[in-house]
């Protein structure tokens, strides 16, 4: 399980484990612009994690908050003038600042104004994306830093690695924001993988993991958040590395 | 229990059962435009009944959202000046359509310019009015699609029909954004049944069902709340027909 | 365990008890212009404690329900120009009306508007302040009704009492907006208490109690935080005197 296509050891694997136990002894600071629905969780998600959430998406206060992060989520639901602000502000301190930054383009496929901003974004400089099959079709081909394409099977492409994630729980559907708190996770690890490719491998296997773990013992949505938050928390990174179905 | 005062069978509970079972099978997309404080709940809630929540309050971003949907939720919680104008365009969108669309006029009897723009949303067209007896008195009579009234025992007024509902747990009153969220599941049954009146009929009953038996294993608002998901996800629409205490 | 250092009954401790038995007796309304992360879970707590919140932040809108509140939080999470323009009008309506109010300075040390304004609201009149010790330094000495201090040991001080209090759970920092909840609880504490301090004193108990009781059931941060609610909706006031660790 733990093997690439040609049976051996998979290196990105270790690299990404590297990466969560890195995440869990540091505390990486994540500036998360993101949309309303999703910032209690998210921000749960990275505390459960052992990352650091900041969340103002106040364009008067966002450079402080960005200059003090290790990494920025920039998430483009519930998008407004003031998020629109914000994230151009915030944005151009990052990748000035050389910080990793995902971009998570929430049902740009529904919404021109979003899409033409995504695409904006897009061109500043080099993102982690993250986003499902409609939302990569309606971007269609842009250069990206890394670009994973969540789906019933994860594909993770980057410049230095290509796997597919098949982890993870069909009550993560019945949870709102899980994709989303999934891009903050990319986020804080890749301010401590030393690839995007590695820190969206990692976010994918410890998501997927936590969520086949609470599944075990959830009787429904409720439950289920619940015990993912736990998971998350409690399971070792051997037991990820072990569990991960990667090809 | 599930006789009308005549004692017969209760047609209007058999159609309020065949709306929560097309709406598990079917997934229609509730466009919400709620307050900051229930977003998070109020999607839960409609993932964990299978309908698609999406909560953008962004003017220039619902008409995209507002178009993809099959009905839309009005609530006047947390309201602004993005909200209104949000408002006032989906709500245009929606009417036009013929897509039906829940008003719940948060505390307004507290908030005078609140109070004047539920009116001004209720002139616009037939809306289904889920409200509070406070709420409700201070709106005074204003014509509506259906009237709900919330409290003790919950009040159903259509053209199509007129029931009493004593379903519920008291533990409901101890989680926030309960009724908000009541409003959403409302519009997604609406969007599934041949009446307002049925889908208000169909969602109180589920609501309350779903109270009635997380209370009997919750030990506090905090675990209430959890097992309330899990119960709207999990009970069979025999057992809420069953369960439903109409009058 | 309940007694000062003298070795004596802690007289401010009965007072506390008194001040929690009220809350739960009573359901004072607490307005609570708080940051969109923390909405939620603050409406929660208060709800389990027995208080009302209301929680828009809206200018136009906060007249009214700060009228109506018994006390008014104000947190500096997520502010923005709104958030700022419906402080200063609830601060005035609340203070002129000799209400109780909180201010949660949130990470005022990361950003320099938010701190200019801390100021500018401590100057207005005399405020209970809940800060860590990065706030307070950032703020430096001001004026105050009470001072709340958190941390490894929180420290409380007002014309009538200084005490530090030494409850809670290591769980309770892996947990979003359970500072900021805080702060809404005392607020709702001294719309009952005789004095700030006896308020922060009963908050900080209650929280801190609380927190040790679901550390003892909690797995991890997701089961802490519901195990946490029910826990304050369950834990008489005898056994939170019983186990408060005060010197």
């Amino acid at each position: 399980v733990e093997a690439d296509v040609s049976g051996e050891p998979d290196k990105f694997l270790d690299r990404a484990v590297a990466a969560i136990d890195a995440v869990r002894a540091g505390g990486p600071r994540v500036h998360c612009l993101t949309n309303s629905v999703a910032q209690n969780f998210t921000a749960n998600v990275l505390l459960a994690c052992g990352a650091i959430p900041s969340m103002t998406v106040s364009p008067d206060e966002v450079a402080g908050f960005t200059a003090a992060a290790d990494a920025l989520l920039v998430n483009l639901g519930t998008l407004d003038a003031d998020r629109r602000a914000a994230m151009r502000a915030s944005l151009g301190i990052a990748l000035a600042a050389g910080k990793p930054v995902v971009l998570d383009p929430v049902m740009c496929h529904l919404s021109p104004p979003r899409l033409a901003f995504a695409r904006q974004l897009l061109a500043a400089g080099p993102l982690i994306l993250k986003a499902n099959a409609a939302e990569t079709r309606a971007l269609g081909d842009i250069a990206t830093a890394c670009r994973v394409e969540t789906g019933p099977v994860d594909r993770i492409s980057s410049p230095a690695l290509s796997r597919r994630v098949e982890n993870g729980h069909t009550l993560m559907h019945s949870v709102i924001a899980m994709g989303c708190a999934l891009g903050a996770l990319i986020a804080a690890l890749a301010a401590r993988a030393d690839d995007p490719g590695v820190a969206a491998l990692a976010g994918l296997v410890w998501f997927g993991v936590a969520g086949e773990i609470a599944g075990l013992e959830a009787g429904g949505p409720g439950s289920f958040a619940v015990a993912f938050l736990d998971a998350l928390a409690n399971t070792d990174s051997a037991t990820i590395r072990q569990k991960a179905k990667l090809t």
